[in-house]
């Protein structure tokens, strides 16, 4: 059965878009409406109840516009909230963790995987936990790494600063002897040339967001919700609570979608 | 939620161990039911009909055993029997065909796919269906390969007989300049070398079964029905209507599994 409605996406700001990105890469036939919450971004150091609240707020925006699948694309949001949103909503709704420690587990040969994120991530230990329920002789480094979203936001990932930050930063966990670590925030992997530059090459780097495209398009197949014909991109849509301009710039860089437009709305939406 | 069900698989012989081995590597945590309907293999040149009333029957023997999730390890199966079977029960039920759609669609690069499988699976032409649905530019080429399963089955793959056949079963597809084929039978794996070297080296193989695990993997995430805790491997359980004897050697030469025991069993079962 083909289902024309659009896949959501929802993230504290523009991490997210490391997700669509993959997800037009793989699912060029389907429609795709993102949502970030820029305004109030970092999530990372609310408390979790403030975040489920935000959560569902961008929730109910996506669902008036009929969404067939909701991906929670924020590592934050998705500790917090994705239980409780899964469990409510009548639709499909994946989050970023399970996929990224799928995928971890997958990579590792000596069993020794470490996990960077924001704070309330981390402080969750919901990779942790999720590692060690499915293989318990795993040995998980788990390091918060407050500074990385703000960079991101505000479009210095290419900058000096960001090369500076990320390598003071990620230094506990040189000694570790990692051999994979699993980037717990969808803004990381715009930082993904600095992080494998100190981790160094024999590090394998696991991008949570590319590994839920694939767990979307499983989704889609296994509740018969894809949609057939191709759709040109220009049918997705892009909201953010913050100013439209700067995200549309790190959308244009990231995506090298010139052509798209970003609104700006209020959350939490007036009925 | 920990649930220590097992996950039943059937298939109509031995071809379905292909997907066991990849389940036993890549979830050590499950336990899992095999049925092999070795006694009327190969099902590739049945009516549908009858293949939907065998997959029924097997389907019925796992049920009795309490399974929490069914895997449709045969592609002719998968191709007449899933969508029925998968409707008419309330736990998970996983095909074969879909799985080695989407691995093939990311594998491909100049989008020339070829498939193999029996007579029934090329018949239903639903790798080809599923493929342009996805993907309407792909070129495919299709090829029953009727001989492959009884060689299999009389666990021949090794010999030099099987070495001819699976080159002059071949020959067809060597002017269609594949990237990629699908191998698009379970049984179809213990001819891999042989098939790769007809084929070349250029040409990726896709093996729908090992696809297939990471499909129950992410389902077992997704409806909280996971195992915790390690299962040894002994708990797992190998039926087969056919030569007990005869279904064990290809098991113990192929899952390196030595301590498996197999127990005949008669379909349809008794009520």
């Amino acid at each position: 059965m083909n289902n024309h409605e659009a896949i959501g996406f929802i993230d504290s700001g523009v991490g997210g878009l490391t997700v669509v990105k993959e997800a037009m890469r793989q699912l060029p036939n389907e429609r795709l409406i993102y949502l970030g919450d820029t305004a109030r971004c970092p999530y990372g150091p609310r408390p979790a109840e403030q975040v489920v609240q935000f959560t569902w707020e961008m929730t109910n925006f996506l669902l008036e516009k009929n969404i067939k699948m909701l991906v929670i694309a924020c590592n934050t949001a998705t500790a917090v909230a994705l239980e409780e949103i899964k469990a409510q909503l009548d639709i499909p709704v994946v989050g970023v963790i399970l996929p990224g420690t799928r995928a971890a587990l997958k990579a590792t040969k000596n069993n020794r995987v470490g996990v960077i994120g924001t704070a309330g991530t981390i402080k969750s230990l919901a990779y942790e936990t999720a590692l060690k329920s499915k293989a318990p002789n795993t040995f998980v480094s788990s390091l918060a790494c407050p500074k990385f979203v703000p960079i991101v936001e505000s479009n210095e990932f290419h900058s000096s600063v960001a090369k500076k930050v990320v390598s003071e930063t990620l230094n506990p966990l040189q000694l570790k002897k990692l051999d994979t670590l699993i980037l717990g925030c969808t803004h990381y992997p715009l930082l993904r040339p600095l992080i494998q530059n100190v981790m160094g090459s024999h590090v394998k780097l696991i991008d949570s967001g590319a590994e839920t495209v694939s767990e979307v398009s499983m989704l889609l197949d296994y509740f018969d919700i894809a949609n057939t014909p191709n759709y040109a991109n220009e049918a997705n849509e892009f909201y953010t609570t913050g100013s439209a301009k700067m995200f549309k710039a790190i959308a244009d860089d990231w995506l090298n979608l010139e052509t798209i437009t970003v609104e700006q709305v209020r959350l939490p939406i007036e009925k």
